[in-house]
């Protein structure tokens, strides 16, 4: 009689992501079976066949492979081939059955594939994945959320498969219920958006200011990476810099052509701050700068700076308005997550989320690290830069950030997020803001009432009666 | 036997807007039934009855008062209560009949109600109303969308309690199909907020650069109102500014909670541009502006200025940059609505929606007449700044919108509107924007490829194989 080995996890899709994730779990000392659709995929996978790895080639034979509970992970495009293929599971599976949707789905979709899994009994995580596909190999980051019955079940392996903190922690925690996990990393990806732009800006200020050569502003950011803007993010645009041209003499930077593109979890964080009322403004340009390089007409003058600047000067005030911005876009990101886990009343842990941030993700930074730290000292921080050290760090480098706004103007340099960072700073704790004239113009045109700062209740003014 | 003379129109909903536009229309001579499901309402327009105007009590006495085919007007709050009305008419009405919303109605809503009452044979309009009470009683401006036919039996009565251009022209013209009518509404309000945020910016500059009183800078405002910035918000501004407090001593804009509220309106058209892929940078800030007044935690420093300016010079370059900034305001207004015309399929005439704007409305300006004109010369323009007169103003005081945005941040003053409008006419024509860098990152981190200035096709790079 032959003995049938039961896998204890399963991976369904096998592009690029699915299969790294699947290797990465047999590497890890798990046995899987990997299925997908796509019959060349699961080929490819059978190139690593061996007694923990077990490629299938039918819906049945990848669901009869797995002990139960089951325990899988989907990993395909997101949006209605997932619809599709959880139909299809919800025919075979049985209560008590854990299925991950590990892909970059809408939240709200998540929300709603969540209730009605769970009509049937079935545990449905959604749950966020960074890292590309190097992370998806050697480690990624995870963010889980759903059912924490569920998530204790599937802990030993993505804690197992997960990117390791400096420290050694596994970045990956329990997030938070329903559609948790895909929301926070939903404003993980806005966040990246504010931080590629920033940097886009601050590479702007470099060639057009400084009149930085591609091998100098390498060398910068290579630099800066050994200090406190060690970051992934820092670290491959020094390597993007001073890669050559594959196909032709000179930098590849320089033959790109620059019209970003999207897959849209940016576009959804602003959508869901639009409805939070949450003031995401860097990464609400970041994301319409991509918007904006699609849309220019590209006949007009270019950026030029007649002035003179010291460069070592210019390098240090840019080191820290790139730091200074890179804090907002966080603070931001962060702001975000408070005011949704109110609305959607979930109750989430953000030392936890930081951490899952610390390694293996794109936005990895050891400013994660003094994020964790903050919201360690105070779970309900209304803003980080309540927190002495990032309070600190605005006080220390505004005058940069302000000097490197400066600046740019002169040389006529577009600074969408430099400069919401700057105005950002300038609003969370500014006393006057103007809005008091808007609302007594609101209150003018619309008779909408206003509210006064020198006693309570809700008033209308009776103006000029020549209006 | 006695006559029971029909209504020509008829108005539901009697608060301050319907009662209006019911004596709008009765003061041009057409006769009007009103109803409203708020008794004490009807009982106010009651006061006015006369051969021309019929208060009703019911819905039945209502409909049973108007001629044949009907033709109403809802002006009730937007959202569930016109779902409600337009389910309690098409009880009651029969094919032809004509139903126009004229509410702030979401245009996706508008989309629903006009596919489901035309499955009826009952004609929907959706309609923009714009310049409040006032208007609404002496001249509003309409913005009518659906069914040509329709709009052609009610254009009469629309054409002639419109507000006039300085030609005489009524301020209200067939805008299109479907929900063409309160999308253009929608794009009108978000131009309102960004320019209303504008003008508090400017605000904000000369109380703290120019350490202007109140007085002062309602002159300054209705100085400016009798030139190239003549507008109704430049002139309300003058008068907001050096109204009394009628509860203290003082002005009453020192006296109101710097708190921006919103209906919302300016946000529906962010979530559309986010849907569109179009950059209303100006807009978004204008949005997400009113939000952080919301959250301002209020203990930190306020602006000030320690440098000595010009008041003349400042008050002159603030001029230049606040009609720049508004034009960019206008210009990303029509940048939406020339992508949603593609979008939707909507054949939009812009000289005609420019021209709706030029009275009644909240946004109308003297700067509406030089965008019809620049419509009218290329009914395609890709960019209101492509057109010659825009393109020369951006020429003449980009530098004064610099120099503005500089001493803003100097006395660190937050400029979320300013600082996109600059960065809005920096982004627009230039042809060396900085993304070739984040097209690499994206292809670093995640193989998602680019193109090429130098040759077709799409690329992946190799890149350093030790990332």
């Amino acid at each position: 009689m032959e003995v049938t080995m039961m896998q204890q996890f399963g991976v369904i899709g096998l592009s690029v992501m699915g299969k790294n994730l699947a290797l990465n779990i047999r590497n890890h000392g798990f046995s899987v079976a990997g299925f997908s659709i796509d019959k060349p995929e699961v080929d490819a996978l059978a190139k690593y066949e061996d007694d923990k790895l077990k490629p299938t080639y039918s819906w049945e034979e990848f669901i009869n492979s797995l002990e139960k509970p089951r325990k899988m992970l989907i990993m395909i495009r997101a949006g209605k081939p997932v619809d599709m293929t959880l139909e299809k599971l919800t025919e075979l599976l049985e209560p008590g059955d854990i299925v991950i949707d590990g892909g970059n789905s809408n939240f709200n979709d998540t929300n709603r594939r969540f209730k009605k899994l769970e009509e049937k009994g079935i545990h449905f995580i959604g749950m966020g994945v960074s890292g590309g596909e190097e992370g998806a190999l050697n480690g990624p980051a995870l963010m889980p959320g759903g059912d924490k019955e569920a998530y204790d079940k599937v802990s030993p392996i993505l804690e197992s498969i997960a990117a390791k903190t400096e420290e050694g922690v596994p970045c990956v925690a329990y997030i938070g219920p329903e559609a948790s996990g895909h929301y926070v990393k939903m404003v993980h990806n806005g966040m990246e958006y504010g931080i590629m732009q920033i940097i886009c800006e601050v590479y702007d200020v470099l060639r057009t200011v400084g009149n930085c050569t591609n091998e100098q502003m390498s060398e910068f950011f290579e630099k800066w990476d050994e200090g406190q803007l060690h970051s992934y993010l820092t670290e491959i645009t020094s390597k993007v810099l001073k890669q050559r041209d594959d196909l032709a003499d000179g930098y590849i930077v320089d033959k790109i052509l620059n019209v970003a593109s999207y897959k849209g979890t940016g576009n959804w964080m602003l959508e869901d701050a639009i409805k939070l009322g949450c003031p995401i403004t860097v990464i609400a340009e970041a994301v319409l700068a991509r918007f904006a390089s699609k849309a220019t007409l590209r006949d007009g003058c270019m950026p030029e700076f007649k002035g003179k600047v010291d460069l070592n000067q210019l390098i240090t005030k840019l080191a820290n308005a790139y730091y200074l911005a890179s804090a907002v876009s966080y603070a931001q990101g962060f702001q975000q997550l408070s005011m949704a886990a109110k609305e959607y009343g979930w109750n989430l842990h953000y030392p936890a989320i930081a951490q899952t941030w610390e390694a293996g993700c794109i936005i990895r930074s050891s400013m994660l690290k003094d994020i964790e730290n903050a919201f360690n000292q105070d779970a309900d921080l209304p803003n980080l830069f309540k927190d002495k050290y990032f309070n600190d760090i605005a006080n220390k480098y505004t005058t940069d950030l302000e000097e490197i706004v400066k600046l740019a103007v002169e040389a006529g340099i577009p600074i969408p997020t430099l400069g919401a960072a700057y105005s950002y700073l300038k609003t969370i704790f500014n006393p006057k803001l103007p809005q008091n004239l808007l609302q007594g113009q609101r209150d003018y045109f619309g008779a909408h009432t206003y509210y006064r700062n020198d006693r309570d209740g809700v008033y209308h003014m009776e103006w000029y009666t020549e209006k």
